[in-house]
């Protein structure tokens, strides 16, 4: 059976963008907001031009991500049993061209990378809080994740 | 008697800031942080080289900023009854040189600036959602704050 390229659980979620003479106000999170799971922690990662970060899986954390600068490529892979379970899905978000929450949900291989030659700067506002013994790494040429970046 | 130039429950935090190879991890705002006051909402401003936004004083939400590129002064003068009332504090937060978190209680009026020519983005990890009744406006040249930009 082909395999499908959506993943139970994870949101897009398109995001305000407000530009105004002084600058602009961009929107990323609430409390009500579709995908919210509590709030543990929120912190940015930049990720350089073609460099990828990943494979990580988070396996308590709800992961809510935007980008407000640049352009960054995810890659989700479903390794939990159910319905999507052996699933890719790929999505690329940009400040520019596509400003949208990326909701992942717990159990959820990813791994991103830059695309922008400039900054490119993703926010996680994370359910809990950063906790080395939650998330499990592989690297990115493994064979438990079928996907070559 | 003279001024004072700190404010009641203003704080400044020192965050980390990891460099990787392949770009960066920032620390923003934990629920165990100092200065966390519940989630609400987090959003991003961006404000651009010598412009200036504000006066805003917030009556319920605790401000949690953090400047993750470029360059952001703050003022706030506090409005409030009490010991620092009708103080001014001065900050200027930047990604490259003084990146911490600054916590703005309520009642005390704000206004920024961007300072760096690319850039100013400004992050804030808000106590409650964005209500508009919640907060007064003032013209940057109002005569009930004691500054001038």
């Amino acid at each position: 059976m082909e395999k499908g390229t959506s993943i139970d659980g994870v949101i897009l979620t398109p995001l305000k963008q407000i530009i105004q003479d002084t600058g602009f106000v961009y929107h990323a999170m609430k409390k009500s907001s579709d995908g919210y799971a509590g709030f543990g922690e929120v912190y940015f990662s930049g990720v350089k031009k073609d460099c990828i970060k990943g494979w990580k899986r988070h396996n308590k954390m709800v992961l809510n991500l935007v980008v407000p600068v640049g352009e960054v490529k995810f890659v989700l892979y479903d390794s939990r049993e159910g319905a999507t379970s052996g699933n890719i899905q790929e999505i690329v978000l940009s400040s520019d061209s596509n400003y949208q929450r990326l909701t992942v949900p717990p159990g959820v291989w990813m791994s991103f990378c830059g695309r922008s030659e400039g900054l490119n700067l993703l926010q996680n506002c994370a359910s809990i809080e950063h906790d080395p013994a939650e998330a499990d790494i592989l690297p990115l040429e493994t064979e438990e994740i079928p996907y070559r970046w």
